[in-house]
């Protein structure tokens, strides 16, 4: 059975994900849909890359994740299926894909603009694509359609690069908040990996005012009221407070810098 | 595979709408359920005939769509099966499938009152009826149970008008916001196509302080800040502002007066 | 078709629940998800404990239940399966299970705990349990693995008692506010069959600084601005407003107390 993800800033009060439901539903009876999240902040294509990014390869193989942040709908702005293999992607060409194209797929995406109106809604308008031209897409796509049938090639999709995190020297490296989650946990950009393959000494975090000097393996080895450093688990470092919100105690927002630096640096 | 979807006011955060599901599913294990939204007003009859007016036909042919707002539960309003032939309803008597009822449908809808106790719940309480009759009636249906078989035919339903939009003159329509989005976005309740056949020449609406004479094909289209007039995918006007809440900085509610005017009546 | 269902602190906005359901479906493509809801109050177990409570026993028989509210993630807490039965139910040795181990299942629930690396993700994270063990746990209950396969048995599952109304004598009882939902309803730990057995005469209602003497069958038969009680959909006396908040209007918070007293006390 087909499985169709929907990650958009529709919400869930309005009629939108649920007509392009009812839209995959008419048109593949038999296929799966799961939302990944309806309550991407409106217009932040970013966040909902990040978001894909996050989630996409827990699914089974062959799902077809379709992402809708498009404040450029009805304009020329492209729409795009992306068959990356184990996964294929449909929606706007924005950028909403760009950490997505940096992850490792068994081949080379082959990337294609929707333009052939046979796997469209027979009217489509120019505010509600989700509807009229991603939700059919991503049914035809379950049902066999292959990318390439939908158009033609697209050589360079938009996209915005990574905001990675700058190694300043082997005791010093600067990132910034890249979520903060219903908990208030802050996840940074920063990899363990490159944590542990760089710093030569235990380290601390700067952000904002606060200092964090304490790492532990999970929320239960916190004490109450103290900010702390752990490692979560999508392999970013993260700032947390135990059972509390640490965003909110530092006052911190997405976008606010990070700073590591190993211990001896502190002065 | 029957379908079933579910339009409340129950939200997500109680356990109403998933007891909902799990009552379905122990009566028609097969069928699926998709939620239209849970997030109606608390008690809002009339927002919930809106939203089930301008998602149910996005579904399958044959899709019974179960909507639950219900302040009388309990009393002696009835319950209703509405088979309108592509489409099946359950709810409340209570006005809620009003704009329903105004759709045109194949044949005549068929109407009956649910009062088979072999359709229900065995213990049926004043407080839940989502619960105790809707769920097992949808369910019911969806296992090839005739509208027929759960009562009497019923005549004439609750039912409140369409609120519709009144011709001033062949230079000005009367209208009001309809429902806000999650964008800001203002729908209002004065289709295109009545602008279409009636306006003489360009227009610019009126919405409390704030007069909007530009009107855009879509968002992308507009500029910063500036607040504009597009044909939402609904097929009604909608007052909105690029990437920002329009209702937001115009100050308007659902209710509020909209008006049209073509621009030679500007002074 | 196997049934799973999801109750988390997790909310909608993070990919977390979404998660869970990407791993579930790629180990058993073939079951089916419901949400019970993923707003339960972060860190609260009691809350969880109450809505699994209210929710499961709507679920049809071999329905597995997931339930990951979870502050001791990653330290030695246990992570369980209980087969009760007619329903299965997986999640942290926390206590949120307590209010399901009280209730009556046909034979006496095998508890066991879950250290079988083969049922797990290949990498288990400190921070996020619910995806690396619970959901995989599920999934492969669904296939059909016993729950003795999963560990050694448990004797003791970590467990704190429903908060039980007190009888103060056979003119009144002591409870509290248990649960506040969408509508305000404030939901009572007062059964009604504890006041229909005990109380001599009517009664009324004291909470903080509210009397109320006024129970109604259901929200319809109330006038408007005036608090009444009743007996809701979950067997609990409830403190109600017709169309409005109680809990808003009284200024009542969960775990406030309730006090029900005969009418021949009013003095």
């Amino acid at each position: 059975m087909a499985l169709i993800t929907l990650t958009t800033d529709f919400g869930t009060a309005d009629t939108y994900s649920a007509v392009m439901k009812g839209v995959i539903l008419s048109i593949n009876p038999d296929c799966r849909i799961v939302d990944i999240t309806h309550q991407i902040d409106p217009y932040n294509i970013r966040s909902a890359g990040f978001t894909l990014m996050t989630a996409f390869s827990y699914f089974p193989k062959n799902t077809i994740h379709v992402a809708v942040v498009d404040p450029g709908v009805g304009t020329d702005r492209r729409a795009l299926v992306i068959d990356a293999g184990d996964h294929v992607f449909v929606g706007p060409d924005n950028g909403i894909f760009s950490f997505i194209l940096s992850e490792k797929f068994p081949g080379k995406p082959e990337i294609h603009e929707i333009t052939d109106t046979a796997y469209m809604l027979p009217q489509v308008s120019s505010t509600f694509q989700g509807r009229d031209i991603f939700a059919p897409a991503a049914a035809h796509l379950s049902l066999g359609v292959p990318a390439r049938c939908f158009g033609a090639p697209v050589q360079a999709p938009v996209s915005f690069p990574f905001p990675e995190p700058v190694l300043k020297s082997d005791t010093s490296i600067e990132g910034e908040a890249l979520h903060i989650d219903r908990f208030g946990n802050i996840i940074s950009n920063i990899p363990r990996l490159l944590i542990d393959t760089t710093l030569s000494a235990p380290f601390y975090a700067q952000i904002n005012e606060t200092t964090v000097s304490k790492t532990v393996p999970s929320y239960g080895f916190a004490s109450e009221d103290e900010i702390f450093c752990l490692f979560g688990s999508s392999g970013f470092l993260e700032i947390s407070l135990k059972n509390k919100s640490a965003a909110e105690k530092i006052g911190c927002c997405t976008g606010d810098k990070i700073i590591i630096r190993t211990n001896q640096n502190i002065h």
